[in-house]
């Protein structure tokens, strides 16, 4: 089993030598400046540690695992244009828009999601594929919900957040080729991660579930999403002991 | 053979009932908004008139020729934002944006794309959405090359205008499953169809290849490109008589 920082590095290595279609051209530069803003890779890493824990090389999961950060790179950067959250930072550099441009970043976002399906498709089944697309539309749906302040608080994030950590493990069941009752606990635990990032995410911030429910009930809230997520991980009958300590980092991150 | 109104009639009542993920909600709406400007459908036709000429039922390729509709659809509501064509109008109803803010526009033009790539997923291989999404990464290219403008008229038409219409007859190829070497010649019909229908829109718009080499020469070129197609098609080993009535439209068009 790989521990996480070595799986991080295999992905962040994968990721920087990716091979964006030609046909881009020099729209590229925009899309890799978008990549490398040093997140912590935290859904490809959870989708390698699936991958690993099944039985199946973390290299065969690397296409997947680096078309859901595109999906999630995509996300942000239309996520910061002056029309949406209007973000002229990102994790302490100027935003794509800022660096390039509104008109760049607006493409650079397309072809990402692009480029990801592109990635997705390299694989002989496209299960693969579709399970990256569902959880994009879920996304993307969440997104909306949150701009046009309908919907509830929960319901926006099982979607925004939530659905990107559902393909995850996902996505890693699809390339392993997992039957489908097999898939049905790896699911599970799956459903547990979104909200469990999101909560910790609104204690960081403190907005979100905070603004809610208060910080003393979000945290509690927190430590029951991770107890639940570790219950439905010890029921997997595989070495899931890489991705107890993803989930155990998930709850004790302080960025 | 169906009759190019026929095959119109066909992709707009798969259209009008296209059933968008349930988890977009509401933005569904300005989706549909987008999709339900009355335009030619002249890259769902040629799809579809491709399948019928192959012998292919043109209701198999249906979601094929509808995803790249779809493509389509979103590439003007992200084309028509602010920061890019800034075009407040389209088809004589307020663009996507002015009717439903930017914000909207902006993830409605996600959300089709994603539903797009949804569509080619339906099918069992992979390759249909393969030839989807290498056209729609090409399309975005040659918009960066237009508003860049770097590169050269040919090359960004080549890109921007012709790859979705090369998709339109590699599509119904791939739906079909007709083996790569006997679609040598279809692909090489596509190639003409591109450039014919930029050369046409020029001349009707005055723009473009018009300012460059003035409304005869245009002209001369549009003609020439048309021959070229017919040519190609006449080499094909099938009943082209449809597709060659909808070039012959191509070349005559008035809006």
């Amino acid at each position: 089993m790989r521990a996480p920082d070595e799986l991080r590095a295999l992905i962040e290595g994968y990721l920087r030598l990716l091979d964006l279609s030609g046909d881009l051209g020099d729209l590229r530069d925009s899309m890799r400046y978008s990549l490398e803003g040093g997140g912590k890779r935290i859904r490809p890493v959870l989708c390698l540690a699936t991958a690993d824990a099944i039985g199946c090389e973390p290299e065969q999961a690397l296409p997947a695992a680096a078309a859901l950060e595109l999906v999630h790179a995509f996300s942000l950067v239309h996520d910061d244009l002056p029309a949406l959250d209007d973000d002229a930072e990102r994790r302490g550099r100027p935003s794509t828009h800022i660096q390039w441009g509104e008109a760049v970043a607006i493409l650079a976002g397309d072809a990402l999601l692009g480029e990801a399906v592109r990635l997705a498709l390299g694989y002989p089944s496209p299960a693969v594929a579709r399970e990256l697309i569902a959880a994009t539309q879920g996304m993307i749906g969440g997104q909306y919900l949150d701009i046009s302040g309908s919907g509830e608080l929960a319901e926006m994030h099982r979607l925004k957040t939530g659905r990107l950590f559902v393909a995850a493990i996902g996505l890693a069941l699809e390339v392993a080729e997992l039957p489908a009752p097999d898939q049905v606990p790896w699911r599970a635990f799956a459903e547990e991660l979104g909200l469990l990032f999101q909560l910790v995410d609104d204690l960081l911030d403190r907005d979100g579930y905070v603004l809610v429910h208060g910080v003393e009930e979000t945290r509690r809230l927190a430590d029951e999403a991770a107890a639940r997520a570790q219950t439905k991980l010890a029921a997997i009958d595989a070495d899931t002991s890489v991705l107890e300590e993803i989930v155990a980092g998930l709850v004790a991150r302080t960025s």
